[in-house]
């Protein structure tokens, strides 16, 4: 069998080009002792891969150039050397942008088809959800009748930060670009939702959140960041999960961090800048994540959105997309079959 | 009697200068029902009246023009129509910049002379030392083992920050402007002294904090900050009580917040960044505060200095020499006689 992977050819300079990515052929791996062979049903595509394509080491390492694109995928077991697992069996694995890949058991963990689409372990069941919600019950804690503010309300983490601050009672202003993206923002229950594209961000935050804002979860950064700032109240809360607007921007971890009106406005209104990735969290609220957000998606409480593109050849552009916002939802490579439908349609 | 006191005559642009301070004579406000009448003994000069004499709202409003300079005092009731009060008893009061003032039993705080020096109710005991205790011990949490880094470690909250954090076992990082400023801050017990003026900041953290700084306690601002940031290890604490660098600026509430180098180093190293005043822990540490810095004091743990100038009319002029970083220690101002001293003389 071959494997087709995707590798960093070049390191991008700004927004990733076509020639940053390689589409190779090579032999599909061989197993050693205890090992899964694992098939890529669907790969993940998030913002976070861009940071990976620099040199610049941020809070892991950098992809090597020529190495396979890093992602997590929802994989099917095709031959096993671990008793805990049989050909068929589906898991969350993190095999990146590749048809085949091995892994130890311990790398991948079982998913149950019959709880939830497979799919949702990559989004709202997965680590876009378990970021919304490490973000919003551990840092942002919004109060009820508090305010929340989120940018690129309709992405996965946006969504679903909505939807669990007002599962707790905060009032939700969600932020979008564009008329296709506010029609879906609403329907995802946020109180009001701000096209960015239209007006003046300021004036529409303000009739928006006329009593300020409380939490703004930041997941985008730029100008959203700028017009979020001065309003806030005191004491408010600002989870860092991404900074999506800067990603193509220039490596910005050294220069000046001189920002004056940044820390007045931190002193002035006793703000909390608290920037977190998912990992810190595993430990403390996986069980409680698994739990309440079950219930919330088979109540409905939680809703979630897919963008699915079939092909593996596609993941480059798709990526590039995504980084402009052009995505609607979680973004999904769907690489091979998946035999969850294929069953379905058998019955 | 006479009344002597400064109010603010114009709004500074930039570092105050003399003609933003009037001197005024007035008679002495007569009492009302349940009011002390108040003797100023002593009066702190605090960075904070800087962000007070200008127009712009901060987290308190501005002292307005015409008005009495803000601030805390030590003084001593004069006349009392308060049972709870006799003439003699010194309290801590917030009269301002003046000889004389009326307050209500419920705006002081009755001092005991035989505990500590009235003075340090102003200092170690007093505000200062209040906001280095909640800074470091409810934010930066230092833990064992860790570095700590303050500037201004001779002011009189960055020599108790660096102390508290040693009493809890942390490596003390600090940083002073000068040498003579050095060889006092060694004698407070920092680990590790650096005199801003000399060679390259980032280098000199390098050396004396080469595990990198868990905790950044930030009064300052300005180039300090820029030279600390790259340096903070992941899960990094900076409470932010103060920017004295900057206090004498452009007011800079408003402006670009867009600041990616901060932003970035906020996500890729999980920063916490966290402005406070002093008043939002008075409820919940006010007791173990006292608890543990008079104990601390009395056992020498935490040591103090004091710049005690004589004369109110050298207020202004004091004042402007601390934003230039020329006091050692808690800078205060003697209006009138100290009745502990004088009793203590006559024994």
């Amino acid at each position: 069998m071959k494997n087709t992977r995707i590798v960093l050819a070049a390191r991008p300079d700004g927004e990733p080009a076509d020639g940053d990515f390689r589409m190779e052929s090579s032999s599909t791996p061989t197993l050693g002792r205890g090992e899964l062979l694992l098939r890529t049903i669907y790969l993940s595509l998030d913002p976070y891969m861009r940071g990976r394509m620099n040199a610049a080491r941020s809070y892991v390492d950098p992809v090597e150039l020529g190495a396979v694109m890093v992602g997590a995928t929802v994989s099917e077991v095709v031959e096993s050397a671990d008793d805990a697992f049989a050909p068929g069996d589906v898991v969350l694995a993190g095999s990146g942008w590749q048809e085949f890949a091995v892994a130890t058991a311990s790398q991948v963990r079982r998913l149950d088809p019959s709880v939830a689409p497979i799919t949702t372990a990559l989004g709202v069941l997965g680590m876009p959800g378990f970021t919304a919600y490490a973000g919003v019950t551990a840092i942002g804690k919004p109060k009820r009748g508090e305010t929340l503010v989120v940018a690129a309300a309709t992405g996965p983490v946006g969504a679903t930060v909505g939807q669990i601050a007002s599962a707790l009672g905060a009032r939700t202003v969600g932020i979008v670009g564009g008329a296709a993206k506010e029609a879906v923002a609403r329907r995802f229950g946020f109180d009001a939702v701000i096209d960015r594209k239209v007006g003046e961000l300021g004036e529409a935050l303000d009739a928006a959140a006329p009593d300020g804002i409380d939490v703004y979860f930041e997941n985008v950064g730029g100008a959203v960041w700028d017009a979020v700032l001065p309003r806030l109240n005191t004491y408010a809360r600002v989870p860092v999960c991404g900074l999506i607007a800067t990603l193509n921007g220039p490596a910005a971890t050294s220069g000046p961090a001189h920002s004056p009106a940044l820390m007045r406005t931190v002193l002035t209104k006793s703000l909390t800048i608290r920037g977190f990735i998912q990992d810190e969290f595993r430990e403390s609220l996986t069980t409680s994540f698994a739990a309440d957000m079950t219930r919330w998606v088979r109540d409905g409480q939680v809703t979630y959105l897919e963008d699915i593109t079939s092909g593996l050849a596609n993941a480059p552009k798709v990526f590039r997309g995504m980084l402009r916002g052009e995505n609607l939802g979680k973004t999904i490579i769907q690489v091979g079959e998946d035999p969850t439908i294929r069953d379905r349609g058998a019955r």
